[in-house]
C-alpha cells in the first residue's frame, strides 16, 4: 500500500527551519508512535499512542509540562504535570467518551511493568487526550476497549503514521476529514543537532476558516454544517531532545497556539485546544536516592529559536493531517472531503 | 443499627458559626450524597456520589470552581470547570485507579439522560476525584465497577453517612482510619438564611500530626509507617445555595486549605489536595435561548463570612470523617485504629 | 493639520464583522482616551490614558480581566484585577521604566477625587501598563513626570489620536515605527448593537515578519537590527458594553494572540504581551450595601462572536498603528520608518 | 539600646526544626537585610529593602517564584517573575501607596550599576512588596521618598533589625503592633547543611483571631475596629541556598499559607497576602553565552522537610514581628498595644 501524501508533498512548508529526516515527532530519539484504528459500521475512531522512551517510564519520567488554550476539553491527567512536571506514562489520544478506558488501559500497563504501584510506591498518573469525533462516529458506542489501548500501545515504532489512523480515524478539521499529522525541526545549539518534534490530533476549526501558507481560503465544496460553533478540539504533543525546565516547556509549547492561529484558528469557545510537552533531555528518577540532582536547561536567550519552531510545527502537523486523510464517509451517512482531492479537483492539472 | 458517633458528639465544633440542621452538605437544598461500599477479601474500597440538584444536570449545569492545593493527584474533569466554571454531571469519588472506571460510568449516565450527547449537541465532562486507599485496601484488584458507581448514584438521598462508607471505606488520616466526613454552617444574608456544606474524602496527614480543636496532638499508639511522606490525599467539595460567580466560588473553596493546616497539615508533597464547590443558585440552562443572562452574585465585602465558614467546615468534616470511622483491618493485616477508639482509650471514663 | 492615514485608508480591514462608527475604542459608550507625547533632544515617549467611563472610577467599578500571552514584562496592578475581576483607576500606558511615576500619579487622581482612600477605606489599585521604547527614546533620562500623566488623563475625549502619540511616541514594530492604534466591531446581540473596542501600544515584532492581510511580508528597507530577539512588547486594552463575567473577558481578551499571530508574530521571548478588558455593561459599586447583586453575561454559546470580534480589532488596531505612525528619528540617531511611506515606495503610483 | 525580644525569648518557638544560628533570614548566606524608618508628625512608615547576594543582582539573577494567596494587593513586579522564574533586582516592602516611588527607585539603582539598561540590553523588573500602614501611618502624605528607598538598601546588612523598622513602622498584626519579623530553619541534605529564612511584613489578621503556639487566643484588650473585614497584608520573602528549581520554591512558599493559618487567619477577602521565594544556590548569567546550563534541583521526594520549614518559618516569623513591636500612637492619635507588653500584663510575675 501506498503511503498517503504529507503536507510538504504539496508544498506546505512552514517557516524557514529545516525539518528533521522523518518530518516526525519520532525524529526526536527514542519516540514511538502506534495506532489502534476502529473502522466498523457507524463505529470510525480509535487510539494513538506516543511513547517518549523505550524505558520504564514510571522508574524515569520525562520532564513534562501542559499548556490549555481553551479548555472545552475532558483530557485526564493534567493536574499532577502542572504540579510535578514530570508524565509517568505513554501518552494515549482518543475520543471524548472513551478517555476514562484509556485512563484504565494505562494503569494497567502500569502496574504490570511496576507490580509495586499502589503497595510499596506511589499509584500513577495516566494521561490521556481527546477530541470529539461524534460527526463521523457513532462515539455513543464507547467502542475503544482496554485491548484497543494496548495495541496501540504495542504497535509503537518509529514510522509515525498519519492521516485518518488511529485516534484521527474520525476526526474533521476546517470542514474537511482531519486525523493524525506530525511535523519536526531540527536545531542547531552550541554545535550540537536536537529536534523538536510535534504530533496533532486535529479536529477543529470551522469550514470556510482555513487558510493555506500561500494565503489561499479552502473549504469544502458543501458545508453541511454552516458556519457553526466549534464543538471539535485539537491536542498538540510536543517531544524535544533539548534540556528544558519544566516552565521553558510551557513556554515554548503555548506556541502552539501561532501555529493553530495561522491556520485561521480563533481558538473557537467549543474546542479544547490543549498542548504536551516533554523533553528526553531531562529524567528524573522515581528510585532517585541523592537529595539533589543536576539537570540541564536552555540559555533563556535562545528559547526563540524553539518558539518558531513550535508555531512553523504545529501549523505543518495540522496540514499534513489535512493532507493525509482521504474522504470519509462515516456516521449516519456523514461525509468529510479530503483536503488533498478537494485540492485537485480544483486545480486538475497539478 | 446505630448511626457513626459524628465530630459534635465528641465535642469538636470548629469555629462560631452555627451549622446547619443535618450539618451536612445535604443541608444545601437540593444536594444528594450515596455511598457504594465494598468489602470483600482484601478489597477496601467503594464510590461516593454528590448530585448537586434533582433535576437534568447535564441541562441545568450549577455554576462551579475547582481550586489545586496540591497537585499530587489524578482527578478528571477540571479542565473545563475552570474553563467554563460550570459542572454537568454528577461528582463522583472513588479510588485512584478507577477514576477511568467512574469516569466511564457517568458518561453513560448522561448519555441515558441525555441522547443527543455527541450527536446533536456536545459531549459531556465527568467529574471524578480519588485518593489512594492503597494501604488498607487491595489497589491493584480494580475492583470498582461502573455497576459500582451507578449503585452509588442511585442510592443518593439527603441522608449523608459518613465514616468508612463508599470511597471513604479505605482510607486513612493522620495514621487513624479516615474516610467521608460532612459538616455545614448557616449564613444569614439580607434577612434570608443560606447554607454551605462540605463534604470531604479524607485520606491525608501524617502520623503525629493531628491536631485536635483542643490543641491536644494525638497519635496512633502505634505508627507502623513512621513519619513517612504523605502518599494520601484529600478531597473537599463544597456545595451552597449562596448565588456566587465561579470566581468567587473559587476564592471561598481555596480556604479549604486553613482548615486543613488547622488539623496540622502543611499540604504534604504526596497528597492530592483538590477543592471543588458549586452552587445551586445560578444555574446555567444548557438550552438557553437568550444572548444575555440574569444572575446574581455577592456583595464581596460580605466574602469574609464564607471564608470563614469554609474553614470551620473543612476542618470539621475531616475531624467528622476520623471520629465516625472505627478501626478497619485490611490488605496484607494492614490496620488502622479509629480516633474515637484511642480516645475513649486514653480517657475511659469519658 | 490633517489627521494621519489609517489601517482601513490602505484597505487593511481584517475580518468580515463591520467597524463601529469611529472604528475606534471610543465606540464603547464612555470610553475616551488622552494622550500626552514628549518630544525633546533625545527623548521620544509619553503616556496615554485610557478611561473606561466618565463616573468615579474608585466608585463605580467595571468588570474587568488580565491575561498575560507572554510575561516579559513590568506591568502593575494586575494581581488585584485578577483576585477581584474589577479595575478602579483609569489604565495608563507608558515607557517601561516609568511605570512608578505614572502609578504614583494614579494614586494622587484617586486620592483626589476620594479623599476617604486609605483613611476610612481601602487603599487602591493603580493600573499601568508599559512598552520598552529604548530604540527611539532615551528611556534612562525617566522624562515622564507625574504631571505629565496627569496631562494625559486630562485631556482624554472620545477623539483617539493614533500613530506616534502619547505612549507611543518612540514605539516600534517589526522593524517600523509603531505606536497607538485603535480598530472596534459591532456586535449584534438580541437585537441591540454592542460594541467590543481593542487600543494597542504596539513594540513588538520583529523586522521582517510582518504580514500584511493580503499575504505580503513587508520588511523596512534596512534592518539595522537583523532578525534579533524581540525586546519589545504589545498591550492590548479591550473595552465593550456587553455584559461579560470576568471570567468570559479572560477568555475574550486570550484571543489578541490570535490577532498578533496572523501579524507574523510567535510571541517572542523578550516580549511583555499583556491584554486588558473591561465592560461598561457590569459596575460594581465601592459602597454597595445590599448582600447580593444582580448582573448580566454572555450565554456563552455567543462568546465566539467575541472571539472572532476580539482577533480581528486586535490585528486591525496594530496596521493601525503602523500605518498612522510616520517615519521617527531619535535617540543618538536611531531611525524607524513609516510603514505608509516604505509601502508607498514600493508601489509609488498607488 | 537593647535590642527589642524576639518571638524564642517567650517561647514562641514552631514545629521540631533546629532555627540557624540567627534565626533570621540573613541565616541564608549572602542575604542582607536593610531598613529606613520614618516617623514624624502622623508619619508612621518606612522601606525594608532584602538584598539577595552581595553581587550584581541585574547580572547575576536568583532563581525565584512568587505565590499569591490573597490578592487583594498592589505589589508590582510578579509578571515577569512568574514568565521567567528569576529576579533581578533587590526587594523592596513598603507602604501600599509608596509602591510607584520604591519602583523608581530601584529602576534608577539597577540604571547606577548597569548603564547598558534600555540601551544596548533590555530594561529591569523592580520587585516592591506593599501593606497597608494607614490605620497608624498618614498614607496619603505619600512620604517615602526615593532616597528613603536607597537609605533602605544602602543599609542592608546580615543584621536583620525586627518589629516596627523599616516598612514595619506602621503596621498592625490582629490587632497588636505588627511589623518585620524573621525566622529560618537549618536543613540537612546529602550531609550538607542549608537554610531556609523567612521574613515577613506583618499587617494582617482581625482583633480576636491570633491564635500563640501553645493554643492561647489573645486579643487587644481594647479592640476598637472589632472584627472588621481586613483591610491588611502580609507579605512573606522566602530566601534559600538549596537548589531548587522555580516551580519547587513556588510550592515551598505556597506553604506560608500553612503558617498564617496555625496563627488564626483564614486569609482574609481585605488582604494581600504575597510570598516570594529566591534561592541562591541556582544564578542566571544575565550574560550568559553558552546554549545550554547546568544546574541543580532538590530531590523532589525531600519537599516535605522544605514545606514544614516553610510553614514553621512563617508562623514563627509573624510571632517574631508582634513580639518584637511595641506600642505604637500613630496617625490621629490611632493605637495599637504591643503583644510583648500585653502578654506581661497578663502575667505581670512572668
Amino acid at each position: 500500500m501506498s503511503r498517503p501524501p504529507r503536507a510538504r508533498d504539496l508544498g506546505f512548508a512552514c517557516g524557514t527551519l529545516p525539518a528533521g529526516a522523518l518530518n516526525s515527532i519520532a525524529d526526536v530519539p527514542g519516540v514511538l508512535v502506534g495506532h489502534r484504528t476502529l473502522v466498523d459500521g457507524d463505529v470510525r475512531t480509535g487510539v494513538t499512542a506516543i511513547v517518549p522512551h523505550g524505558g520504564n517510564l514510571y522508574r524515569q519520567k520525562p520532564v513534562a509540562a501542559v499548556h490549555v488554550l481553551n479548555g472545552f476539553g475532558k483530557s485526564a491527567g493534567l493536574v499532577q504535570v502542572e504540579e510535578l512536571g514530570t508524565i509517568e506514562t505513554p501518552i494515549l489520544l482518543t475520543n471524548t467518551l472513551s478517555v476514562g478506558t484509556c485512563c484504565t488501559a494505562l494503569v494497567r500497563h502500569a502496574i504490570a511493568r511496576n507490580p509495586d504501584i499502589g503497595r510499596e510506591t506511589a499509584t500513577v498518573n495516566p494521561v490521556v487526550f481527546e477530541c470529539n469525533d461524534g460527526y463521523l462516529n457513532d462515539i455513543q458506542a464507547l467502542a475503544i476497549t482496554e485491548s484497543d489501548a494496548r495495541a496501540a500501545l504495542e504497535s509503537a515504532s518509529s514510522q509515525c503514521a498519519v492521516g485518518s489512523v488511529g485516534a484521527g480515524c474520525g476526526m474533521s478539521t476546517f470542514g474537511f476529514k482531519g486525523g493524525i499529522g506530525t511535523s519536526s525541526r531540527r536545531l542547531d545549539l552550541d554545535g550540537s543537532s536536537f529536534h523538536l518534534g510535534v504530533l496533532v490530533l486535529s479536529n477543529f476549526g470551522r469550514s470556510g476558516d482555513l487558510r493555506l501558507p500561500d494565503g489561499r481560503i479552502v473549504s469544502p465544496s458543501s458545508a453541511p454544517d454552516g458556519k457553526q460553533t466549534e464543538k471539535g478540539s485539537i491536542i498538540i504533543v510536543a517531544a524535544t531532545d533539548i534540556p528544558l525546565s519544566d516552565r521553558q516547556l510551557k513556554r515554548v509549547i503555548r506556541r502552539s497556539g501561532v501555529g493553530l492561529a495561522r491556520l485561521g484558528s480563533f481558538w473557537g469557545h467549543g474546542s479544547g485546544d490543549i498542548a504536551l510537552g516533554f523533553t528526553n533531555a531531562n529524567i528524573l528518577s522515581h528510585d532517585e536516592k541523592a537529595a539533589l540532582i543536576g539537570l540541564r536547561i536552555l540559555n533563556e536567550d535562545r528559547i526563540d529559536l524553539l518558539f518558531e519552531a513550535m508555531a512553523d510545527a504545529t501549523q505543518e502537523a495540522v496540514l499534513d493531517a489535512l493532507v493525509a486523510a482521504s474522504s470519509m464517509t462515516g456516521r449516519s451517512g456523514h461525509h468529510r472531503p479530503g483536503l488533498f482531492e478537494t485540492l485537485k479537483s480544483l486545480s486538475p492539472e497539478a
